[in-house]
């Protein structure tokens, strides 16, 4: 694990829990909602599956979005690791969502049909409309994100273009200092590390899904592969029944 | 405000809001202990009373024990500015308690009477016995101080020669970039801070407290004086009161 002179890195992945809009079916992206009352104790339990597991978190890397800082937040407090330090990036956000951001799924869907929606929500590189600057659920004129690059809309592959560029620049970094790293995000920003980690094709990440608030173990070789493709949850027959449901979402 | 032209630099001290043992009496240092409710209430008040004053930190610094990282996290996200960077360093930690830490305050000044007791809490040069190595209220075997110099016993005038380090390498900078800077850390590690900018002499110090959960802002001039000498409280009746409470303890 990083300095046990195996020479394996020693990663998790962490995606937020229930946020309120989640819970409301709303498509959120870059909107900042909070956790849900469950996505607290979701983020809860994920600081408890860290402690079961023995693993002790150095450093963690956040999205700009509070879902995620707050499942950190939450996490690594009970974990006893609230201590150690901590860097935000917008390139570890959510996919854009564009001008589908605040509009209700269930809408959409019966607007657009089924076959635009899916498209949206999962093909690699078709991404919604652009959202108009101004409009209520634009960050256009948030004070975080003065003078980026930021995006208005993106499919899954901008999000591994953009946030490529700070895995490479900021956790690798901490992952060769044998550090154990924690990435706190979501959906999407996890699904294009993954993708990137474990080699996966632009066809087959489609039906990748990462269940919320249960800690996804990597152990990574000296040229940052999997040592176990596709990593390991900390707790797997619950990470197991997430990613059924999400599957029989659909039928 | 940093940024308007007057070459002022803008400072918010937060101390953190009441925890578990303030609640119970008991000194508490560096033993790492949970806000209370209270406390939690405390933190929240303080993000909106941020807001009330349109004070927006651009980077928060704070020590390394969960009181004072829990009231940031809280201040913060209520202020919406959650995303903000965060630097943590044990210089800010609490005034480290010696040998005293984890003791009943009541039944200490019981067994060594209200001169030694005093001497202890107040005193600037004068610490309290230090703790033993290994003890259930040690922190020399805590990760989060691995390698580090830390104390086994500290007086104001200890922490204020830890803390200026930091003050100057962290701090200076962060305000000097323009930054409006957040530092939400304990009593004694404020009052150190606030010693050094307002020049406050040994003597006088000891008669200085700094309210709970109340953001104390300061603007320095260009030499990092304060414009206005002890700043001012963002809640200047409550601030008062506080501190007339706490005068009166001893009476």
């Amino acid at each position: 694990m990083g300095d046990d002179g195996d020479m394996t890195y020693t990663l998790v992945l962490l995606r937020h829990g229930e946020s309120d809009w989640n819970a409301k079916n709303l498509f959120t992206g870059w909107v900042d909602v909070p956790l849900s009352e469950k996505g607290t104790e979701e983020a809860l339990r994920g600081g408890d599956l860290l402690v079961d597991a023995g693993i002790e978190p150095d450093v963690v890397h956040t999205s700009l979005l509070r879902r995620a800082i707050m499942t950190a937040n939450l996490a690594l407090d009970r974990a006893n690791r609230h201590w150690i330090p901590v860097k935000r990036h917008w390139r570890l956000n959510e996919r854009h969502y564009g001008a589908l951001q605040g509009k209700n799924k269930k809408e959409i869907r019966e607007e657009y049909g089924e076959e635009q929606f899916m498209l949206w929500r999962r093909s690699y590189d078709v991404p919604p409309p652009a959202i108009e600057p101004g409009s209520e659920f634009s960050q256009d004129t948030d004070p975080r994100y003065a003078g980026e690059p930021i995006p208005a809309s993106e499919c899954l592959k901008d999000v591994l273009e953009r946030a490529l560029p700070y895995w490479e620049s900021d956790v690798v970094p901490d992952l060769k200092a044998g550090k154990t790293v924690l990435v706190a995000a979501h959906g999407n920003s996890l699904r294009a590390i993954i993708k990137h980690l474990d080699g996966i094709d632009d066809d087959t990440i489609s039906g990748l899904n990462v269940p919320t608030g249960i800690p996804l173990l990597y152990e990574l070789d000296e040229d940052f592969k999997p040592t176990t493709p596709g990593g390991r949850y900390l707790d797997p027959s619950a990470a197991e029944a997430a990613i059924a449901a999400v599957a029989n979402q659909g039928k």
